[in-house]
């Protein structure tokens, strides 16, 4: 009863006969394990994180649920493969914009092989990761039923600048999302979705107390899955607007340090959505009126 | 009537017949200009610095004083050059206990040329700059009349582990450091000198709050500069604790984005001195009593 995830945005998928990861109807997400190393070392970080008596509930919440790994029917057709079984994100959504987000300047661990450090320095210097401290690989915004979904796909997305993070970023909370990047994001659900107290903007502070602090962990080319779905926002029902950490790969140990370069990226990102709520916040007459008005107008409209 | 430097532990140093600093007797600090773009990229920033209204005054203070610059005689005898001049971070203090601390775990600039790339990149992984964000550059620690300081140079700090670094800052803020590091630092002066509402702490967190914020700049290969006197502290004088940021040569406008590089550095150097403030606030009865104890006998009895 296996089959291929609709909300996946970055990442190997599977379909047209390619090995990737499946999901079932129970809300489990099956991840082939890389043939290198990569597969046993991201079931080893899941082993140690969901036995780690030191990390808060309210911090694991921001991890998928990790129920073991199980040798499943691979999606290429090459027969029983090993997967790690996880929580599958997606699951009861109906149409979930999504941003993944891999955070860090750097996204090679120190013990990594040359080659290795080679190939991610260069993919890092080429993309945002460097100057921004994090990099898009991967989106999926929703624009109504009629014009579905936009995806972009990881390489147009990853080496973008400031100006342009904010203005995807600005889409992923706004209305007016069709088929190209509004250059007007009209962000009538930013202060729902990365505002309040339960918001995108408040877990990711969380998230970053926590990295002041812990050492047991460095997480390298970890990133952020946020989603949230704009029709139930749009409805006035409630956002469910969450972030997720995800793939964990390049995961070292912490030894006493705390993952510096992960902060200093999850960092940068809150400065950017900060921005955005502060702009909104600049204009109360003219912007939160209008917001107010389009909310009201999807509410009793739908998303049409 | 100018003089080579006392109480300078790390850079290019003055004496037999070498190009370096020199002071004078009113509180300058003379910087001989790098000969490539790093002496004229040093000027760029303290000028552009200096005049950034955006700059807030305590923040401003975390900042040598800059003058401009002027022709002096250089101190390798090689006839009049172009120095900076600044403040003399280090003027009226009689026997102050320093450690400069390299921040960030990347010191090049994106820009930089493939070959200045190379040989920082090298630097950054030989050290701990990769490993803990940041890394010693130099440090003297003042013992008592007799033994005077101790002195450590560049190389020897530079790739300490964690625990290595976790024992030298212990050991900045002990009366018990004479020639060798001693390896169970009392950490008398701690609560004062790193703990408190004006201590070394309670600056390096002002520090950070303005880099969670401050978009214009970007900072390489800059150091903070740590500095106190053990015998205005033994004495039950004020400490005088401070913190500045020194060496300008690598710094990029930051374009809109903070300096997620720096800011991870700085909090994991934060990290390691609220670890020294824990483990002394953990045992109160006795260590705390012992450290009033042997304050107390200092200042009855001075260093000696």
């Amino acid at each position: 009863m296996l089959k291929i995830p609709h909300n996946q945005v970055a990442g190997h998928q599977a379909g047209n006969g390619k090995l990737g990861p499946l999901v079932d109807d129970s809300g489990c997400f099956y991840k082939p394990l890389q043939g290198d190393d990569r597969g046993s070392d991201e079931v080893s970080f899941y082993t140690s994180f969901s036995l780690n008596p030191r990390v808060p509930d309210l911090i694991r919440r921001f991890f998928p649920i990790f129920y073991g790994t199980q040798l499943v029917e691979a999606s290429d057709g090459s027969g029983l493969i090993a997967h790690l079984v996880l929580e599958d994100l997606t699951l009861g959504r109906v149409n979930p914009s999504i941003m993944d987000i891999k955070i860090g300047s750097r996204t090679w661990p120190p013990k990594a092989s040359e080659d290795y450090i080679k190939k991610c320095l260069n993919k890092d210097r080429e993309s945002s990761s460097l100057l921004l401290g994090f990099r898009l690989s991967g989106l999926q915004f929703y624009s109504s039923k009629e014009s579905g979904f936009r995806k972009v796909a990881r390489k147009s997305v990853r080496s973008l600048s400031a100006e342009e993070v904010k203005l995807v970023l600005k889409n992923f909370v706004s209305s007016n999302t069709y088929t190209e990047l509004e250059p007007k994001p009209d962000c009538v659900f930013a202060s729902v979705v990365f505002g309040g107290p339960t918001g995108i903007l408040s877990q990711l502070l969380e998230l970053k107390s926590w990295f002041e602090d812990q050492t047991m962990y460095h997480f390298y080319s970890v990133s952020v899955h946020m989603m949230y779905e704009k029709q139930l926002v749009s409805e006035g029902k409630s956002p469910r607007a969450e972030i997720k950490l995800i793939d964990f790969a390049h995961v070292d140990e912490g030894k006493g340090v705390i993952d510096h370069n992960f902060l200093g990226g999850i960092c940068s990102l809150i400065k950017f959505i900060s921005e955005i709520l502060t702009t909104i916040d600049d204009c109360p007459t003219e912007a939160c009126l209008k917001d107010t008005q389009k909310i009201q107008h999807f509410s009793e409209n739908g998303m049409n």
